[in-house]
């Protein structure tokens, strides 16, 4: 069964509901969900709405076209998807590999519907995990002084292999606005701290140094200003003095991982959402 | 500022938020907010709506009235309520003071917006609490072989102070089904165990015995089976191999008193609907 | 029951354990709690050791002075308590109620086994909270350009009534230098992030403004450097893009007074070690 | 650097940690951990200490025989193991791939230092997976009406692989008595409720039904008492109406896999002491 999605943020208004439910019930779509959001401080609407379109009496290339007046009306900002459309994830990755294993754990038993046509590492050490799963492994070394080439290369390889959205599953380098300018809002990276605190390097030793007593991770979208993107999901687990700074990384390591996973399943539902550098998720 | 709730559920079909949504939007009303649920394997579908009255084209009296057609055409139960009107909230308790201190702490703080016209207790020990806050306290006692007569005192209480709604607060007494026809799905009980596990009495020593690492509490509506009603909220503590009977009672105080007041909460925000033996939380 | 509490902080090296343990062995004292744990980092030994007094051979009042050479051989810093001892804790606040609410009804309930000869504030709100527990209550006002001058009035009443320990329960006001000096690592406060982020005033607007899924509380003890003191005890609670500020700060209001309450009971309990700028907790 | 380690239980008395700690001190052993804990109620002991071999002055293979008569004056049960010994881990699935392969990745990554010389299955799905890591995968099949004859099959391999403890990551079929005698407290199995709650078959249809708002996952030891063995290790994860049975399973994997893990990671590191049927966890 496929299903239409659509999300939609606009200036808040009476009848926005109203407008759009009856124009998928004048075609006889029934909803499946729909949840929707007003930020009272902003004055912004924010709508996720589901339907069958089994007896949906506009065709799937069609509704786009239909809906636009309505859109155009009320000023939305709109993404219309359908669930039968498979996306294309990259994933990059640098040595360590939980994430990554635990992102493809999850593609070979379909809990993650998506394809995934590449990996790339600027480190060789993950190429005999990608082999494992038969998925193609493209080292793309980093020069840190150089950025620009590889994420040229790196751009070429994803529009050669179609890609939708990009995972970096513990890819500890910079990306460039060269690079996320192609990928706005479509670059989901996972921080190995409870952000904003531990921004930066060597989270692990931040919290062990402040002596916290919860750890966390944190997954959000990239923008040009490090680890400060719109935060799509967070997780946290308890530490005490006794936990060294090894016994922080490896709790966070499953942190990280599922935290990561559910950013990444939020993203391919299409229920995420930015606004004003913060993420509506319709979980 | 006032707003209208309105509390839906029916069997799922296609046009329901189109036609509810249109109704409000047809005579002015913003919604603030909107949330509504399908439940895919009964069918039957929820809707929690909130709009502002103030530039509602219908007067406050007159909205239930007007709505009836709509909720006849789609077989609704429903209930709608103004954010204007406040509650009645009686509390029951029996010795320990920690859940009673939290509710009224909370409502001298105005953070529960109700009026607290009575408390009423098998004992004499919290007598003072409520002297401390001004509130009537009303002693009632059980005898266990008559809870009859006791329920009947009770009940001419609560009818007498126009009580909308029943608060257990660590009262460690049966009530029976006499008593809870006359509040359905308006008594709120807290449990001190993660439900369904340690039904019955001294749930911690069950905990205890068993060795759990994690111990909870949860908040119900009451119904005739025992400790098997709705739940409304629960939460958990982490515990140790070291933490005594004692320990496990003094943590588990702070779950107590903290999930009874989400519960109520919700329950006075009007966020609760319950079907099938299950609690829908517009949280 | 008495028992002798004993908190060691020292070099490690070997036969630390040995010889505190036959110390109390030798004079027939059996032991309740042992916690060790060795900062291998900075090769830091720490001890919480409590023994039964009953059958204890050394009279109380010499148990210091026959440990001393122990003490001495290691280069220990050491401090011996006895849980027959009740400590005096005064209570700061400003105008929120909950944290100090909280607080009573655990002390009233004998949760919280200590003596409280003082509440403080820079406000007179909550004068009628200490009335209803019959705690004398001092208003002193603080002028933000001298503080000097009502620290040393609450310096004299702290002295006056014999106070051990100092707990700011939502007291909204810098500390200095000058008073922390008195109490030090005897100075609780509650601050309303999970720190190491969101440092300084409002920290609930802060956490909204980034859009984080999780909010936190911290409480810690006080040092001159802001909200940057060893960190007690921290919890967390989920929150989603629904949430205002109002409701961040309801929600953290829970958080608060649990974490704050946790904090109190360890040190209550001699069950914290400051060391570095962190907190040892043996829970 | 290897270490020594040792578990003890006993009868409480005075003397117990000065005559263990003297017994390292005096051949220059320096304990890296220790941590004691009385059950107050059972008047039992129990320890575990892990001290520095480096400049022990007993060889390794004489620690055992030195150390028993201190064992004896105090009627210890004891086991003494040194972190150099790598253990040898089997691991029992069934056809969901999870825990299999995170268990797998943590080994590869040499966060999970065992060997892994077995998978056996009763059925052929995983083999794949054994084949991408280079395990041996046995297929057993198992007929419900004679599990005797997979079960002595199964302890066959088992010795004949030289195997410590069985992980049943998933492994959904009832083990007897027959095999748990072989490998007493060394059969960890992942249970997909908060058990007590909703042992048995299908526990997340149960919890649906039961409309809990918070999911867990729980790890113990096997006993012949289906689903009742001492806990190890739990976790737990908020729902909410919003989630099908199918949503339940999904974020019940996460907890699952993560739980299990932790549970295997005490065991290999000798953390666990099973006393009347609850784990002592010396996190």
């Amino acid at each position: 069964m496929s299903s239409a999605i659509l999300l939609i943020s606009c200036p808040d208004r009476p009848g926005l509901v109203a407008n759009v439910t009856q124009f998928i019930f004048a075609h006889q779509g029934n909803i499946i969900h729909l949840d929707q959001h007003v930020d009272a401080q902003e004055n912004v609407f924010f709508m996720r709405v589901e339907w069958d379109m089994e007896r949906f009496t506009i065709p799937q290339e069609e509704v786009a076209g239909r809906f636009e007046p309505i859109a155009r009306l009320f000023d939305m900002q709109w993404r219309l998807t359908f669930s039968s459309t498979r996306q294309r994830m990259a994933i990059f990755v640098t040595r360590e590999s939980h994430a990554l294993y635990d992102l493809l754990a999850r593609w070979q038993s379909d809990e993650l519907a998506v394809d995934i046509p590449l990996i790339v590492s600027n480190h060789h050490d993950l190429a005999g995990v990608a082999a494992q799963f038969g998925i193609r492994f493209e080292h793309v070394p980093v020069d840190k002084h150089d950025r620009r080439s590889a994420e040229d290369r790196q751009l070429a390889l994803l529009a050669q292999h179609q890609v939708d959205f990009v995972v970096l599953a513990k890819y500890m380098q910079i990306v460039t606005e060269h690079f996320i300018r192609h990928y706005p809002n479509r670059i989901i990276n996972i921080h190995h701290s409870f952000l904003p605190a531990f921004v930066g390097a060597k989270p692990y030793h931040q919290a062990f140094a402040r002596g916290v007593k919860i750890i966390g991770a944190t997954s959000h979208y990239v923008t040009s200003d490090l680890d400060a993107g719109p935060i799509i999901e967070q997780d946290v687990v308890r530490v005490t003095h006794k936990d060294s700074v090894q016994d922080l990384v490896r709790r966070g390591k499953d942190l990280e991982k599922t935290v990561l996973a559910r950013a990444v399943y939020y993203h391919v539902q299409h229920r995420t959402l930015v606004y004003n550098n913060k993420t509506i998720v319709f979980a």
